[in-house]
C-alpha cells in the first residue's frame, strides 16, 4: 500500500483534534445522568463514519442505547471485514484521583509514552482504539486503496454488558455477514513488543444485598445481640477464598480448562519483570491463587473479586449505628469453557446458601458474557501478524488477555466468523481508572497498521 | 412538692413548642458543614437556661464545640446536683428512610405511644430528655420549690466523643463540684416500667484504611494477580471473630468481669420477650456471642461492630474495577475494667498483624470511654427509685444498659461523685436510626418526676 505513513504525517494534527472532541464528550454508559451524552456521541460517530467513505451509515435504536451502523460494500466478491467497537466509557470516578478533569483531553509526556499521551476517560477504552479505524477507512477511501468489503458496528454499552448488541446481533445476521471481525479493544504487550490476543476471559458480575433489622439501630443497645449486616457481608465474601485463594464456590472449577505444561511454558516466554509489575503499582508482594504465575493468574484462571461495597454510615466523623443493609458488586473473571450464566447461577445459589440465620440476602445478576480463544492459524492472525510486522518490524506475540469483551463469544457464534484483535493500548494506559490516557505513537500505529490488516486478509484469502 | 402535675399540665403546649423548635436546628456534630447549627443550639440553651432561673448562665468555648454552663446555688450547705446533658445530634442519613424530614419535627401516634410522639433527630438523644431538665428547673423556681442547689453542664461534642468536655472537666473540678450527678440520655425497659441505669458499657471506635495497588486497576487485567484491598479487607473483618461470635483479638476478654450466677438470675427477671424483639426488628432469630442470652449480650458483654464500610465502585451499574483502597469505621463496646485505650491499642496491634503482604494497613483511633457501674444503695440511687414510685406508681428495675456515655465514668474519677442515670426514652424510640422519636408521655414524665429527685435527694442527704 503508498504512502500510508505519509498519509497519516500531514493530517495527525486533525486526526488528534477529532479524537479530543470526541473524548469531551462524557458517554458514561453505565449512569443514567449522561443518556444525553451517550445519544449524542452516537450522533457524531455517525457522522465521522460518513466522512470517512462509509455508505448507508445509520443509528440503530436498541431497547438502550443505539448502535451506529456502515459500511461499504465494494464488489460482492471480495471479502467482508466486520469492524466492532465501542463508543461508551467507564464511570471516571474517583474524581479526585485525576490530575486532569476526565473529560478535558490533555496531551503530556510520559516515561512509557515520550512522544506524548492524550489523558482522558475513554482515550484508550475504546474511542481512541475505535477511532483508528475510523481514520484507516478514511486513509484507504481517499487514497483509493480500500482492497475489500467492510462494514462497522459500533455500539454504546459495552461497559455494561452489551446486551442489546446481542439482540440486534440475532436479528440482523445477513446484514452483519462477514469473513473476519476485527476489534481493537485489547492491549499489546509493550510498545515495542507488539502483540496479538487470543484468547479472553468470560465475565459474571453480580450485586449482593445483606438485609438485617428492618432499621438502622443504635449499636450500643444492640450491638452484639442481632447479626450486623455489615459484619455478615464481610463474613460471607471473606469464605469465597480459602487459604490457597481457591473460589470455593462447589463446581466453579468443574469446567476450567487445564492448560499443558508446553503451553505455560510458551506462555512463560512472553517478556516479564516482576520486580517492575511491583514497582509500578506502588506493591511490595504480587498475591494471589496458589500454584500460578502472575500472568497465568490473570489469564488462563478464573478470578473472583468485589469491585465495590458500603453499608452504614460512610461520612465524616464517628457514628455508632449498626446498619440495616450491606451490599456489594461482585465480579467474576472466567476462562474458555465455563459458561457465564452457570457461574452465575452456581454463585447465586452458593451465596444464599452461606447465609446465617438473622438475615436475608438478595443476589442481582447485572451481565456476562463468555470467554473465548482464537486459533493463530487461521487467515485473519496471519493477515495481522503481517501487518504488525511492517509497522514495528517484529512478528507479533500470541497472548491471552485478562480482560473480556463478552460479545466476542457471541460474534462467533451468531455470525459464524472469527475475530481478530489488534490492540494497541499498554497495561500502563490506566483503562479503567483514574488518569487513562492512550500514547500518540500507538494511535498512530494503529492508523497505518490497519489498512495493511486489510490488505494482507485480502490477499490471503483469494 | 406542690402542683407538679398542674404546672406541667397548664405549660405543656409551650413545653412542645420549646422542644420543637430546639429539634429544628440540626446541630450535627460529626460533620463540620453544620458547624453554625451547632454554634447556634448552644446559643439557644443559655438563653433556656436564663429563662429558667439559672444564674452566671455562660456560654464556655472549648478547642471544639462549647458547653453551656449555668447554676443556681440558693443555700451553701444544702446538697449540689449537677445536671449533665448534650445538644449536638447523630448524624441522620440514611436519610431516605425518614417518613419525615429530620429536622422538620412531627407529632405523631404509634402503637406504643398512642397520646402521640415528637419525630425528629435528637427528640430522644439527647435534647427531648435534656430539656425535661431545663423545663423542671422552671417548674421548681416559678413554683418557689427548688429544694437544693443545682448546676448544668450542657456540651456539644457527646456524638463525636466529648473529648474537649473531658478536659473542662479536669479543669474546673471546683467549679463543677457536686454531691450527685444527674443525666437523662439512656432509656427504661418500657413505657410502664419504669428503671434506672445502673451500668454502661465503655467504647473504643477506630476507623481502618487497606491500600493496596496505588491506583484503581481493570479487574480483568489484574483480577487474581494483585491483593484487592476490598477482598482482604473482608477477611480481615471476618476473622475478627470465631464460630462462636467470640471476638478473636489476643488480650481483648483478659480483664472482663464475669458476672455470677446470681447476677445474671437477677437480669434474668427483667420482662422481655424474644418474639416481640425479634417481631419488632423483623428478623427471624437474634445473633451474637455463644453462651449468653440476649439481654445479656448487649449490656454485660463485650461487643465489636462495623458501624460503616466502602470501598470501589458504589454508583449504579457495574464497573469492573480493583479499587485502590477499602475503608471501615469499627467500634468496639466494652464492659466495666476494660480499659478503652488498652483494647483501642489491642485492636490496633492485632488488626495491623493481621495484613497480608501486598498490602498496607492503618488504623485510626477516633475516640471512646470507660465503662461504668453505679452501686443501688446510694442516696442517689434511692432517691431516683422513691421519684419514680411516686410519679410510675412502680420501684424501677435497675438495669444494666449496652450503650455508652464515655463522660460518666471520668466524672467520676475527677468530680468524685456518682452518676444516676434516670432516663425515660425506649429502646424503640430509634434514636441514632432514621425516624427517631420521644413520647410525648414520657417527656412530661420526666419533667414530673426530676423535681420528686431534687425533693427526696435533699431530704435523704440530710
Amino acid at each position: 500500500m503508498k504512502n500510508i505513513s505519509n498519509y497519516v504525517n500531514e493530517n495527525k494534527d486533525r486526526f488528534l483534534n477529532e479524537l479530543i472532541d470526541l473524548l469531551k464528550i462524557p458517554s458514561i454508559s453505565a449512569d443514567s445522568a449522561y443518556k444525553k451524552d451517550v445519544i449524542h456521541t452516537s450522533e457524531v460517530v455517525k457522522t465521522r463514519l460518513e466522512e470517512a467513505g462509509c455508505d448507508h451509515v445509520e443509528i440503530c435504536e436498541t431497547a438502550g442505547y443505539p448502535i451506529v451502523y456502515g459500511e461499504k460494500i465494494i464488489d460482492k466478491n471480495l471479502p467482508t471485514i466486520l469492524v466492532y467497537g465501542h463508543y461508551d466509557v467507564q464511570p471516571p470516578d474517583p474524581l479526585n484521583l485525576w490530575n486532569s478533569p476526565p473529560f478535558e483531553p490533555v496531551i503530556k509526556k510520559t516515561e512509557i509514552h515520550p512522544d506524548g499521551a492524550i489523558f482522558a476517560r475513554g482515550a484508550c477504552d475504546d474511542k481512541g482504539q475505535m477511532y483508528m479505524h475510523v481514520k484507516a477507512m478514511e486513509l484507504m477511501t481517499k487514497t483509493n486503496q480500500l482492497p475489500c468489503n467492510v462494514k462497522f458496528m459500533i455500539e454504546g454499552e459495552e461497559e455494561v454488558g452489551s446486551s442489546n448488541l446481542a439482540i440486534f446481533v440475532k436479528n440482523n445476521q445477513e446484514k452483519l455477514k462477514n469473513d473476519v471481525i476485527l476489534i481493537s479493544d485489547t492491549g499489546m504487550i509493550a510498545k515495542d513488543v507488539p502483540s496479538i490476543t487470543t484468547g479472553l476471559r468470560g465475565l459474571s458480575y453480580v450485586e449482593v444485598e445483606v438485609t438485617g433489622p428492618n432499621r438502622d439501630l443504635h449499636s450500643g443497645l444492640y450491638g452484639g445481640a442481632v447479626a450486623n449486616p455489615i459484619n455478615v457481608l464481610t463474613k460471607m465474601i471473606a469464605s469465597l477464598h480459602d487459604e490457597n485463594n481457591h473460589i470455593t464456590i462447589p463446581g466453579f472449577y468443574d469446567k476450567v480448562e487445564e492448560l499443558s505444561k508446553e503451553e505455560r511454558a510458551e506462555m512463560a516466554k512472553a517478556p516479564f519483570s516482576l520486580e517492575a509489575y511491583k514497582k509500578s503499582l506502588d506493591i511490595d508482594a504480587v498475591y494471589g491463587e496458589a500454584g500460578y504465575t502472575t500472568n497465568e493468574r490473570n489469564s488462563i484462571r478464573p478470578t473472583l473479586d468485589v469491585n465495590g461495597i458500603w453499608g452504614g454510615y460512610t461520612g465524616e466523623g464517628a457514628k455508632t449505628v449498626i446498619a440495616s443493609q450491606a451490599f456489594a458488586k461482585i465480579s467474576m473473571r472466567l476462562v474458555p469453557n465455563q459458561d457465564w450464566e452457570e457461574i452465575t447461577q452456581l454463585f447465586k445459589k452458593h451465596f444464599e446458601s452461606i447465609a446465617p440465620k438473622g438475615v436475608t440476602v438478595k443476589v442481582t445478576p447485572h451481565h456476562g458474557g463468555q470467554g473465548y480463544v482464537t486459533p493463530i492459524d487461521s487467515i485473519g492472525y496471519k493477515a495481522a501478524s503481517k501487518a504488525y510486522f511492517d509497522t514495528f518490524g517484529k512478528t507479533p506475540i500470541p497472548q491471552r488477555s485478562g480482560g473480556s469483551i463478552p460479545i466476542v463469544a457471541l460474534f462467533e457464534q451468531e455470525l459464524k466468523s472469527k475475530t481478530i484483535l489488534m490492540g494497541f493500548g499498554l497495561d500502563s494506559d490506566a483503562i479503567h481508572s483514574p488518569n487513562e490516557h492512550f500514547g500518540l505513537f500507538n494511535y498512530y500505529k494503529g492508523i497505518e497498521t490497519i489498512p495493511l490488516f486489510y490488505k494482507y486478509f485480502t490477499e490471503l484469502s483469494k
